[in-house]
């Protein structure tokens, strides 16, 4: 335990001194290191895959699902992908020392806003070998120093991945510890991680609920998190309703384990009798189980009796929750209700409907007429996500390189006092 | 205690619906509330200063500082700061619904980013009546719902504030938990309302170390807070020494009491002989007591030496800790180890040093040729403050209205699906 706690220190203390020393490096020298970091990766994709495959062979052994294993798995394509994504992030604008804004005041100060890194991220992740890349490449490309923490099924793969990543660092003149991987399994060691306030500036923990909920109990410093995504769809009296099949179908079919998936369906009352044996039957065609209220079920025979914890669970599965709603108010309250803060969609043509949803639902976002699964940092431009914050503050949505700075102010004077 | 749980929970459950409906009404109506509230106190002067003069007999029996009793004490000069300050900030722009940016895909998706209030904010704060109003009117004005707890010795004038802040709710149409006040000087309540996490978005504490540090430990919300004001003044060998002296007197002398006076003074020793006697003239004719190391001490004798601990200390008071460094690197390393973060200067003329001192400095403001003093929401031009953050996360630096919002992505489309 003594052990692990100093272990923390050092990694902690080698991250801070690093950040210090990265604020001094421009964003061409970052760029090289991600340009060198792919090279390498092309480089030494069969030492990789070697790693990879006793990951893989200790995860057959204790039985891991085949989602999992999946997930896990370092295929050429996943490593192609990886290159592409560091391509990507090398070619998104430098967002260190950008002035966010500037403002002349009446005595002559020149007030501007400058943007900074965060300092120093320890990131905790799932076993998914192109996440560890995407980390370090998003934390160092916004000039943080990262300290990764991914799970202990992908420890080889993440070894051999974290050597590239040293290795292109020294080839390129960046502080060693710009890039760490705590190299244990050990659980007790997230929590001496999570102890160093004073070290670490943000915590961003990806992974299942339970560890969620306990990092955030146990973090001495500000985390950037992610909940559940109880995601809904409404769909109102004045929709388009060969749309709105269309849209419930993508958000709740088209990738059902993803956290901007649909997982329940609100529909206008006026519109439920045309509309609920339709999308009904949509939905079931592939295999998706309706679990609704009374007057769901009473218009789709099939649907199973919705109880009140299925509003409030996240399936990640083809499971949806089916609701008949009085209108767009009653929709709001019950996102209000159950919803997660993650993702809600409307199908609607009416303007001032749309409004008031837009207003009223207070969700990470919220879309008019369109699936709930572009909640995702590609798709609103910001490049690779490093996460989706259900959180309201610092980020909200999609986590990109801008969440992982903050500012300072710099003012540059002529003399001028306070005193006049 | 359950009872000061209850309590809690029915301000905050209040304060929660409230949020919600201010979100429906628009920026019109909360200046007329402002407006009103105005009104009220000028309407209500006697009234207040009545109140206050129970607090002001209290305060003397319990022998509170004189320096207290002057923040405590509501004059007819403060009354009318609070109506101008009212005024202010309701000719501010309405922060809620501004869309901060927006971007077409290439699918067309327009994805845009609007502003939001953070929802209920609990408020920490001395015995200073103007900021129970300025707090108030920030939290309100920028959509949010506030939990007012004042400190103990205003809590007459706080009442009397808080009626004229609910009548104008009442008057103008706000909902009433909008504004609501912590009516008990049980200091347990406090801890009551940091438990609850999922009603209140944000707390801010204002006041003493120790009250923000066990805020901080406490809370299960984020939270917005200043520790230390360890500011520091550089003085560079490329400086203008007139230009520098004058800086220095201002950022200590001309209000030391407050979180942006200097507390330390930083020398390049290349100036030191001619710059450190010459100061230390200036700076004793406003009664200021230098605290200095070897060096300085040496220039000047009649400094006393300086120990560690004085390099770490916010004096708040005529006394400034003096050292002499070798050049801008070792002022930067100075403030590295020592400082706390809030702001600190440069005197220089040579553009290399201040572009250095700018990038490595990581404070929430950084000076070049202006006093430490200028660090503040109104002279970076945001308005009133609510504070100033030490933190680097969600704000930094002066927090107006912008700082107690958010942001949510609003997403229109025509019928965009994922799948394509």
């Amino acid at each position: 335990m003594d052990d692990l706690k100093q272990y923390a220190l050092t990694l902690a203390t080698q991250a801070r001194q690093a950040s210090r020393r990265l604020g001094g490096i421009d964003g061409g020298q970052r760029n090289t290191w991600l340009a060198r970091t792919a090279e390498l990766l092309v480089e030494n994709g069969s030492v990789l895959t070697e790693a990879n495959e006793r990951d893989l062979v200790v995860a057959s052994e204790n039985g891991l699902s085949g989602a999992a294993i999946d997930r896990l798995r370092l295929t050429s394509d996943r490593l192609a992908a990886m290159v592409t994504a560091l391509q990507e992030i090398a070619a998104l604008p430098d967002p260190v020392g950008e002035v966010i804004e500037s403002n002349v005041r009446p005595n002559g100060l020149l007030v501007t806003r400058v943007r900074v890194p965060l300092g120093v991220v320890f990131f905790i992740f799932e076993s998914r070998p192109n996440v560890t890349i995407d980390a370090a490449a998003l934390c160092v490309k916004s000039g943080n120093a990262v300290i990764l923490r991914g799970g202990k099924e992908a420890i080889h793969s993440n070894r051999a991945l974290y050597e590239i990543l040293v290795e292109a660092a020294r080839e390129c003149g960046l502080p060693s510890g710009a890039v760490q991987l705590v190299d244990t399994v050990d659980r007790a060691a997230v929590g001496e991680f999570l102890a160093l306030g004073s070290l670490i500036d943000v915590t961003i923990p990806r992974g299942g609920k339970s560890l969620i909920e306990r990092v955030a109990a146990d973090a001495t410093m500000p985390i950037i998190k992610h909940f559940d995504g109880i995601c809904h769809v409404f769909v109102d009296r004045a929709a388009d309703l060969e749309m709105a099949r269309r849209i419930v179908v993508d958000s709740k079919c088209q990738r059902p384990g993803v956290c901007n998936a649909a997982e329940t369906l609100l529909v206008d009352r006026e519109v439920a009798e045309t509309f609920l044996p339709e999308i009904a039957g949509s939905l079931e065609a592939e295999g998706v189980l309706l679990k609704g209220c009374p007057e769901t079920c009473r218009l789709v025979p099939s649907a199973e009796e919705a109880r009140e914890v299925d509003f409030r669970t996240e399936y990640l599965d083809l499971v949806i929750s089916v609701r008949v709603v009085d209108d767009v108010a009653a929709a709001i309250d019950h996102i209000d209700e159950f919803g997660s803060g993650h993702t809600e969609a409307i199908v609607t043509a009416d303007l001032e409907t749309s409004r008031r949803f837009c207003r009223d639902v207070d969700s990470s976002a919220v879309m008019v007429n369109a699936s709930t699964r572009f909640n995702d940092g590609g798709e609103f431009g910001l490049g690779a996500e490093i996460g989706i914050s259900t959180d309201k503050f610092h980020a909200r949505g999609p986590c990109g390189l801008r969440e992982l700075t903050c500012y300072k102010y710099v003012v540059h004077g002529a003399g001028q006092l306070k005193s006049g």
